[in-house]
């Protein structure tokens, strides 16, 4: 395994969000040789998705993944608002030609203790956004998220979990594996091991910072935390992933506040490290 | 399953730690009718080991537990100093009849990246610990720490974790299932069914707040976030686990500024609501 060149990155949106629109984005990773870009869908809004998808193309750009459908458990029931807008996620990743549309499901209802009815909406919801994105040939990746956020974010927090949702749904969903969010997992190895090429969609990395001052934005850069990302790497390219790596870091106190071509440099650069 | 009495309940004194000494805590259990008490070790230590034990037994409290043990893998390797600082903690909690010496087992040593190591480093600490704690009629309570903890305090971050732990280092450990930790986890109830009364040896009780503000010191009362305790003490006392609900609760924004009787109070009338 050697290290990673810009021609096998992605540039999550995220990473440079308070700087950069999705144009400016664009142009950055023509600029800085990077294949690929993953549009948050709030940018991609902005833009206008065709404009967007065109401009993507022109540039020559791979899409990585959409961020994100998802989000199902808000109200504490299924509601036809929801499902109509991860619809029109699976349009919006189907215009992209997207590898994947990412899903952060959601995590408990308002006002709400109840763990396991929240995972049973989020069964129904990815049941009723995979029925359409089969339609579209648009491929839904559960990302499961750092235990610290299923309250709030999403309640599907491991690999083993969201992998058994693939199971009882069957083709075409898989999963993004976040390097931030998984890291820490014992079964992390056996659960990729298990995913296999079919299931892994998408493959995030950033890495954790010791100490951690937030629970959302306090992501490093690649090499300033204590994952081994090489070895994570390792473990879904040797069950075929072949995918972009994709760099997603929240840094409201750091990358948020830097010159976005430093960040671009800087995301490649320590990538070729890992 | 009815509400929880103060005859039921426990004070680790880190929910206090900011107001009260040890010999405070003990009075103000006795003063509230609270019939437990978990010393950290800082307090037993500043009071002295036997002026504690017998305040204690005085006071005819119970001890749910002794926080800490544990914290094997700073260095990297393990040191006979770390080794020795786990048999006082033996000591000192067979002084103090605690049912069982609660372990934090540690986390990455520093500037590593390497978990697996960490884990195997722990598991070599624990069963060194262990053969000693048969020896002195101490049970030792692998505590699973919630998985933001894992660079920086330990490594064991699920019950099945620990739980392939105990079951490789044989009788006399278990498990210190704190609801803070472990209330995301999806096989938590599974887990708890596996581990049975004999690997049961404390339940700790607070809860998880909406949003979280900081990683260590923003724990809530019971009742003031959206853990389901009332489920989890369910599956914990159906499986015959007759111990205290020990409260710990780190909040410096909140807890640690208040009255301390105060504090006692309030955990009284919530615990009597889960």
């Amino acid at each position: 395994m050697t290290g990673l060149g810009p021609e096998r990155l992605s540039l999550n949106t995220a990473t440079v969000r308070a700087q950069w629109t999705l144009a400016q984005c664009v142009d950055g990773c023509a600029r800085h040789a990077i294949a690929g870009i993953a549009p948050w869908r709030d940018k991609l809004h902005e833009m206008g998705v065709t404009v967007a998808a065109r401009a993507i193309r022109d540039a020559g750009l791979q899409v990585s993944g959409l961020c994100r459908g998802g989000w199902f458990t808000q109200s504490g029931r299924l509601d036809q608002t929801v499902i109509d807008d991860n619809r029109r996620a699976v349009d919006e990743a189907a215009e992209l030609g997207a590898a994947c549309l990412v899903m952060v499901v959601g995590g408990l209802a308002d006002a709400s203790r109840d763990l396991p009815g929240a995972r049973a909406l989020v069964e129904d919801g990815l049941a009723a956004t995979l029925d359409y994105a089969r339609t579209q040939g648009v491929r839904v990746a559960i990302e499961p998220l750092h235990p610290m956020y299923a309250a709030d974010r999403a309640c599907v927090n491991t690999m083993r979990h969201a992998l058994d949702l693939c199971d009882r749904l069957g083709d075409g969903i898989g999963c993004a594996v976040d390097v931030y969010h998984v890291w820490w997992d014992p079964e992390l190895e056996a659960q990729i091991l298990r995913a296999g090429a079919a299931r892994l969609m998408a493959f995030h990395i950033c890495d954790w910072l010791v100490p951690t001052r937030d629970l959302l934005v306090d992501r490093g850069m690649m090499g300033d935390g204590i994952i081994d990302i090489a070895r994570l790497r390792g473990l879904v390219e040797a069950q075929g992933f072949t995918g972009l790596n994709e760099v997603e870091i929240f840094s409201e106190a750091n990358w948020w506040k830097a010159d976005p071509d430093e960040v671009l440099k800087t995301m490649i650069r320590r990538a070729a490290a890992c």
